[in-house]
């Protein structure tokens, strides 16, 4: 099975959770509109009048015929097929319980610098901008990445990973978002680091995966950026 | 069995699509945080030092020993067991991919009142509120609304469900959006009303099914309120 990915083709954004299981499941894939003609094919497949399961936005998966939207679902979809979730359906629940926490969680750093609309400029939006940020470092980035240092301290296979003693497309996730936290908020997340030793481990560990780290040496990997989901904005990470 | 769903007891909130689906599943249930006693059992597993798999926020369902969280999640859970999802992997998973989208939506919905902080009082983002709320109504409504509609229209077994020829927990979803909606944005709403017919029949169908009838008419189905997610300010609904 060849899978397609359909993303935009500039930024890592929210593409790059579904890249990095299919890199660490060692999966047959091609990143669609970062090839000539791909961002063709992939706007017919979110515009094109005649699809019958459109996404509402990219990213989505072929697999096949079967199109697959929202990042989530596309992880609970690969996460069977690549080993990279548990076999019980409780597991796959859990571990997908909480890959839609972490899909939260990216909502909020993306409203960071939008807070307004997504369709404006952040230019068009800095005070507000500023205020979101502002809570988000104090409040929210402490709140979710203490419930994930949890998850992981009460793991009664071992802190690990997530769910389980071995790795989930989850576990892939979570050093996404720390990653991208590092980028975006370089200041705020070493005052948070000493607090989540479990959640840097994990990140460390992903990382020196042999598949994560040719992968991310790759250009198949993309550089965060200001466009995306991360961007660095030195005013925001006070 | 006997379904626990835990949710905060004074709104419908995000639970009312677990409460919806439960409804309509003619599921045995108990909505344990409005019984005497019950806040403190659901903050209890909530914030207990040893519950192993802990939710981030309400709503979670207690399902014998197993927990799930993540309102879309819950309802992956029970449309399996509720009769409320399609029997095929690919249906299931195109039924949840929508459940993702209404998501999506409902915290958008969400932040036209806070989109600053959610610790925060609406009277201390009143100015940004009101861009949100304009950017919702003028660009994210339509958008969301109309990706819905199409979504009916092409459904290759008839436009009166969203997927396949029977009423699946994300229909029951969607009715919950036109509701919530008429009463936060009634002005609104009814501007986008007529270029959405197939999303106005389908909130009327649910809103008429015996159960769903007999639910909206009894005490467990909670009033919109100025605390949840669907509030009303005249002030944003311009």
């Amino acid at each position: 099975m060849r899978y397609e990915l359909y993303y935009w083709p500039s930024t890592p954004g929210r593409g790059e959770f579904v890249r990095l299981a299919l890199e660490e499941g060692a999966a047959d894939y091609v990143d669609v509109a970062r090839r000539k003609g791909g961002m063709d094919e992939m706007m017919q497949l979110l515009k094109g009048p005649r699809v019958a399961q459109p996404s509402y936005a990219p990213p989505f998966l072929k697999a096949g015929r079967q199109m697959i939207g929202q990042t989530a679902n596309i992880l609970l979809f690969l996460g069977a097929r690549l080993g990279l979730a548990p076999a019980s359906e409780a597991g796959r629940l859990w571990t997908h319980q909480i890959q839609l926490t972490i899909a939260d969680l990216v909502d909020e750093i993306h409203d960071t610098h939008h807070p307004i609309a997504s369709g404006l400029y952040y230019e068009d939006q800095k005070p507000e901008a500023q205020r979101r940020a502002a809570d988000f470092c104090k409040n929210r980035m402490p709140a979710y990445l203490g419930y994930f240092e949890k998850i992981l301290d009460r793991n009664p296979r071992g802190s690990n990973y997530l769910v389980g003693a071995r790795i989930t497309y989850a576990d892939l996730s979570l050093f996404e978002i720390v990653a991208g936290l590092t980028y975006a908020f370089p200041h705020n997340i070493e005052r948070q680091a000493r607090r989540h030793p479990h959640l840097i481990a994990l990140h460390d560990r992903v990382k020196e995966r042999p598949r994560i780290a040719a992968y991310l040496a790759s250009d198949r990997r993309l550089p965060y950026d200001q466009v995306g989901i991360f961007r660095h904005y030195p005013e925001l990470d006070a």
